[in-house]
């Protein structure tokens, strides 16, 4: 009987199990974790934090159980240390009993996540200095701000993570200073769409610095303060949400390629330059939809279907996976903001001759629905491809942005979509949607 | 000095006019109206009659005096009673004073509209007895409703505006009974969504009757009652809205060549068979894009579209309209409804082979924001492409329909959209968004 090893258990890992049990109903599988918790979701976190989420419980998805009812073995507490590629084995360690043993496999899917990127911060392990990564983060900072209770908390990095715990720390009540060490908040928008952004969050009392460097911390029982060069911000809680690097050390010592920001390479399949290894999700590079180019895009949707594709391959099915776009959505105190494709900025550092235009209207015709939205587009400034697009605005606007991801995925240039058939009634749109507005300010 | 004529001045006479005068400012242009209103907002008139658009002029766009400013004379209250296609002119009847008089045109945009559809029903002329289409009917309707107080409400037709009004009158308080002739309510949708959304009507205390033909009405000083083949149902106050029929009577008389439905026949650039003779809005057809035949599909942002069109091309310019895939949307109750393209019913009916598939999972992943919703796709037996969709759910669901509008304009398969790059954070979306999970049940 075939044997499908699975190293990782959240998004990835559980996807890749799951669909290869569909695909092959006689295949032994078994998934080894690090961490405590499997097969939940990150990206409420934030939620949870805040309380809209009332129990961690509720952040996951399938037990242990109910994946052995499949006939999964899951463990957890469980850490890869090595991959053997010729004897076609991993070696793990038991982080509860210390015990070392041998797992070996026909296929292997690697699904090792990725980590919060920190800095060689001096006094970065002040108690009350944090990242949201886990479950046990969550509950980590949760714990902490009941217990701590405390009156300023500082956000160090202004994209998605820290837009949301922005929101929900000041829904706690306690006061929000966001630092960034760019000129502008939300990297992955454009500066005109961040400062509409950043006005917003400004009028909910959340105090955005620009430009600002973090050097270190200091603190006494606990952190009391960031420093930059500048000076120092105050701060009885920080969060440090500057990104996510790949967890890739493991498959790097076995020789497994990686690629674009130390991910692992894969193909359409999901496949790694090792036949019979599949990488997925945080750990694993992916492909530009628009550019051809290999990015590393972590996200917990790319990482649900990277898995399931990798889980179908390895069972013996054929599955690809074309790549992404970069699509990300968030909110922030009632304010709407997605993204898909290039933004103007990042067509400017490829070096990609496009054209951009932003709108602002109406998110509705009717009264007490309407609010303000701001759309922006940009496209190949030779053959009118629609390369991506922004979007910031109240209720009913960041979905918007899934049709521009459709047409973008279809190779759509902005003559076929000036004029599409969007849906239209006063509670749902101006009768020309901010969309199709945006795209008539192209002709 | 050229000289460009509209008749109508609504959406599609009004967009043209505007466009006309943009492409070309020597252009003369004069607009003639047979209504009282222009370039007023229709799809609002429900809520005109619910209160929630306050006044009538909430639902005007843009007044006579700003298309003078642009150099357009609008003259309204003046019905177009014939015109010469060898002369190059229009009769016009004053509707004020009663005069006659002769307009000269080099360019003609024809945009009488469409009007609603009402059989020779006996008694249909009693008080309280009303269609919706125009600003005066939704003036008349309102005043009624202040005036008369009815205690019991009569849709006929739920369709869009059926079920808009059905909203709006029971948020009066005015008890609704919905009827009709058909086995579902939501003619456009297929039956297992209609009954979907049934329920949710019933559940709001709104009577629906199916299989129920209207064969006429009694009443006393008004309106008492609505009589069917069954018996009778009580109302004192009905609205007849079981469709709408172009007004071409105007054109046909001329000899300007009519298609499906009575509509204008028009190609791409809303040119009639005559040269220089442009229709465009409800009085046109159009051209399904799923299927490439002739379609009659009135709708406010064809309208718009089409004007737009019409007025570029009739300045000299060069437009196409493509088409429409009969996108549309409708809320009622806080349930949303929307479709585009064709639905399995319509696939069946047409005998093109299909394959559909419904799911039915939440809006989103945060709690106190999901909700139900259900999406049905169908798709080409064969090709695999994408044919139709159809969404019914809660806040957040109706505008899902444009990523599948957009997918659909350019062609897409299933394949091609498969899993393609949605946005998602907790509070829009489940992990796997409502539509791709819709379009992993073909696999």
């Amino acid at each position: 009987m075939a044997k499908l090893l699975v190293i990782g258990a959240v998004a990835a890992g559980t996807s890749a199990a799951a669909k290869a049990r569909r695909v092959d109903p006689q295949l032994e599988i078994k998934v080894f974790a690090e961490g405590e918790h499997i097969s939940y979701g990150a990206c409420g976190l934030p939620y949870f934090i805040g309380g809209v989420i009332g129990s961690k419980e509720k952040l996951l998805h399938r037990s242990i159980e109910s994946f052995a009812q499949q006939g999964i073995m899951v463990q957890t507490l469980c850490r890869a240390t090595a991959i053997d590629l010729q004897q076609r084995e991993v070696v793990f360690q038991d982080l509860v009993g210390q015990r070392r043993f041998q797992e070996s496999y026909d296929q292997l899917v690697i699904a090792t996540g990725g980590r919060p990127v920190v800095l060689d911060w001096p006094g970065l392990d002040w108690p009350g200095i944090f990242t949201l990564r886990t479950v046990n983060d969550g509950v980590a900072i949760r714990a902490y701000l009941q217990q701590q209770q405390p009156q300023q908390a500082l956000i160090i990095g202004a994209g998605y993570i820290g837009l949301e715990m922005a929101e929900n720390l000041t829904d706690l009540g306690i006061p929000v200073t966001l630092v960034e060490r760019g000129s502008q908040i939300a990297p992955n928008m454009d500066a005109d769409m961040a400062a509409i952004i950043q006005q917003h969050l400004e009028g909910h009392g959340i105090k955005v610095l620009l430009d600002q460097e973090i050097v270190g911390f200091v603190g006494g029982a606990r952190v009391e303060a960031a420093l930059t060069a500048r000076g120092t911000i105050p701060a009885d809680f920080v969060l440090v949400a500057i990104g996510v690097r790949p967890n890739t050390d493991l498959a790097a010592a076995a020789g497994i390629r990686l690629g674009v920001s130390n991910a692992i390479q894969v193909n359409l399949r999901m496949e790694t330059n090792v036949p019979g290894v599949y990488a997925a999700g945080d750990c694993a590079a992916t492909t530009s939809l628009v550019t051809g180019e290999e990015v590393y895009v972590p996200m917990g949707t790319t990482a649900n279907k990277q898995g399931r594709v990798a889980g179908e391959n390895a069972a013996g099915g054929e599955a690809v996976f074309k790549g992404v776009l970069g699509t990300g959505i968030a909110r922030v105190h009632d304010l709407e903001i997605s993204r898909t494709g290039l933004t103007e900025q990042e067509c400017n550092r490829k070096g990609i001759p496009a054209v951009s235009h932003q709108v602002q209207c109406r998110t509705a015709a009717l009264p007490g629905l309407a609010g303000d939205v701001w759309v922006k587009m940009s496209a190949a400034a030779n053959s009118g491809r629609i390369l991506g697009a922004q979007i910031v605005g109240r209720s009913g606007s960041g979905k918007r942005i899934d049709a521009i991801a459709a047409a973008i995925t279809m190779g759509a240039t902005l003559k076929d979509m000036y004029d599409f058939d969007m849906a239209y009634s006063p509670p749902f749109s101006p009768v020309w949607d901010p969309v199709l507005l945006c795209l008539n300010q192209f002709k």
